[in-house]
Parts: C-alpha cells; structure tokens; sequence
C-alpha cells in the first residue's frame, strides 16, 4: 500500500536531521540500510533504542552515562584529585581517546555567553565548585577550546576557584589558535596535557 | 556500569558503517542522538525497526515495497505500457522526484559485469522481457546511467528486446558523459525524459 513511500521518507527525514547526513546522503544511506536490513539496520535499530531508553546525563559531572552516574565517576581509580573541564561530551571523548588522563571530568555543556543568556549556572559550574570541595581536587584543569568563548569561560572558572589550596591548569602546547578539541588528533591532545601549565 | 561505553561505542561502529558516515561524524551523530534522545532517537529507532521489519524487495519490479508488490506496481494508473529500466532503486527515486514519468519501472540492481559474474540473469532481464508480453508494454525506456557499464547493459538490453513490436529509447539530452542519475537535479532529468530518442 501507499504507506511504503510514506515511511521511507519519514525515515529519510529524521536521519537528515543528523549532523553531516544532508536530504541526499540520507536518501542514501536509507537505501544502504534497507539492502542490508538484516545485518545492519535492525541490529542499528535496536542498539539505538536501547541507549535512547538508558543514556542520560551523569548526575555528578555531565558525561553520558547509563543510570545516575557515569562509569568515570564511578570508578574509584579514577579518584585521582584532578578534575578535567571541558565544553562537551564531544571533548571528553577526544580526552579520552588520547588516554592520558586518569581523572575525573566536568562536563559544562557550552561556554559562557551573555548573548544566548549561558550563566555559570547554565554552565554547572557553582557544582564545579562543590566539587572542588567535596572529592578533595588538587588540581583543575581546564581543558576548554582554544577560541575566544573558550578562554573567556575559563578565566571565569579560575577566578572562581581563586584563593583556594588547588593547582589550575589549562592545557598548553600543540591546542592550536581557534582550534578545537574534538578535530585534534589524539598526539596532540596527549602533547598538550603533559605540557600543561599553570593558569 | 562499564556497560555504558562499550554500548554507545558499538552504536557509534554501527553509525560508522553508512556512506558517508565515518568514525568521527559518526561519533558526532550519536552524541546528537544522545542529546536530542526523546525526540530524535527514540523515533528514529523506532521508524528503522519498523522498516527493517516491513520493507523488501517488490516481486515485480525489484523497487523497495511493503509487502509483495511495490505501490508503483500496485497502482493502476501506472499502467501506462511503459517501463523505465533503471540500474538501482537510488536512480528510481531520482526519476520520481523528476515527477515526469508516469509508467513503471524495472530495477535491475547493478548492471552486467564479467569480472563480478553479474550476467542477464542476475540483473532481472528475463524477467524484464517476461514483462514487455505480460504487461503489453509498448515502450522500454533505458535510464541507465552514462556510464560504459550503464551503456553496455543498456545495448545488452536493447538487442535481447530485437524484432518485438516495442519502441525503444533511452534519455537522451542532458544526461552528461560519465554522469550518474542519482547526482543529477529533477530538472535535468525532465529534459532528458522530454528529449528521449529511440535507441
Ligand atoms: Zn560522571
Ligand atoms: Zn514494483
């Protein structure tokens, strides 16, 4: 019946609204999926609704997690008295696929701005400050991009952790000008962690 | 739990598997999924389970159906004793969203290659001819792409269809050299449909 048409192209409609995947590319990776029903797209199709159903936002640090928690936050290992900060989830990833940092995360979810009404509170940082406190943090660092809402919001941070026992640090050399995290390659990152200085 | 990750990693191996998608923007996908999970994703899983489940290969045709027989072959109106033979069900969605033609079609799914053992029978034209006595078909338009394998099955096609009481034509202008229709805009696949020539 007409009802084919239909959902194919409701189907094509919801994967355009990824991003990178145009009206075309989704055309054609509909087309892709439907020859390979079987082997790709019903497994697809059920991983997609499980974490749709399970995924959520660490209630500590923002990172996606299954439950509550996250599995960083959760693992007492990672209790190392450093806290990473970072825009996104996007980064962290890219923190993590460089593999050179053993801490914890701070996820703020965007960056400072007065134009699109992001305060500190948007931002969980009055949470980063209780943190601080209350896992015992030695060290922050902030790992935010290297663009101008980037360094705007960290300098913001570093004012508020002013005056307290705890190194701040923000990533360093190899983060190039107008660079950001997630398009670097993970030498670069690892390069930038262990030349951290202080902020 | 650890569960967590290896989940969204498995999604994001199963998202890097589509054209276009690579492990980075498939990654940038999922976490837009994640993000926009009510309204997104769990629609967007739900749509793929249900077309992974329903849709196939039409019968007749090979254009993608729910059920046996597609809705171009279904509906009667298209019984006009054209078949437009086109070499996939991308090009065929092409030729619809030109809205110039108003017969049927016959998916051949690739097109005759020695080197990949893809012969006749491979590619439907049996049955195509079948078809041409079957649906009192008085004209098989060749939309195969511009290409030497397109223009090769085209002339294959051509020649078994000899000494019947048939025209055959093939889109003709506008169709550039080495050009494929699925990368073509619907305007210029009207002229081409307007300006066929007999083959
Ligand atoms: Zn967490
Ligand atoms: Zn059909």
């Amino acid at each position: 019946m007409s009802g084919a048409r239909d959902e194919i192209e409701e189907l094509i409609a919801l994967m355009a609204r990824l991003p990178g995947l145009g009206p075309r590319s989704a055309r054609r990776a509909v087309l892709h999926l439907i020859r390979k029903r079987a082997g790709l797209m019903a497994p697809l199709a059920q991983m997609m609704a499980h974490v749709a159903e399970t995924a959520r936002e660490c209630a500590c640090c923002g990172n996606i997690a299954v439950g509550a928690i996250c599995d960083i936050c959760e693992n007492p290992a990672r209790a190392t008295g450093e806290i990473c900060v970072v825009e996104d989830v996007a980064d962290l990833w890219a923190m993590e696929r460089g593999g050179a940092f053993k801490g914890r995360y701070h996820v703020l979810g965007g960056t400072l701005s007065a134009l699109d009404a992001v305060g500190p509170e948007e931002l969980g940082i009055p949470k980063l400050i209780e943190r601080v406190g209350a896992e015992g943090v030695r060290e922050v660092i902030l790992a935010l991009n290297a663009t101008v809402e980037g360094q705007t919001t960290a300098h913001y941070i570093a004012e508020a952790l002013e005056g307290r026992d705890l190194r701040i640090t923000s990533l360093a050399q190899g983060v190039p000008i107008g660079g950001e995290l997630d398009y670097l390659d993970d030498g670069t990152i690892q390069a930038a962690l262990r030349a951290r200085r202080s902020f």
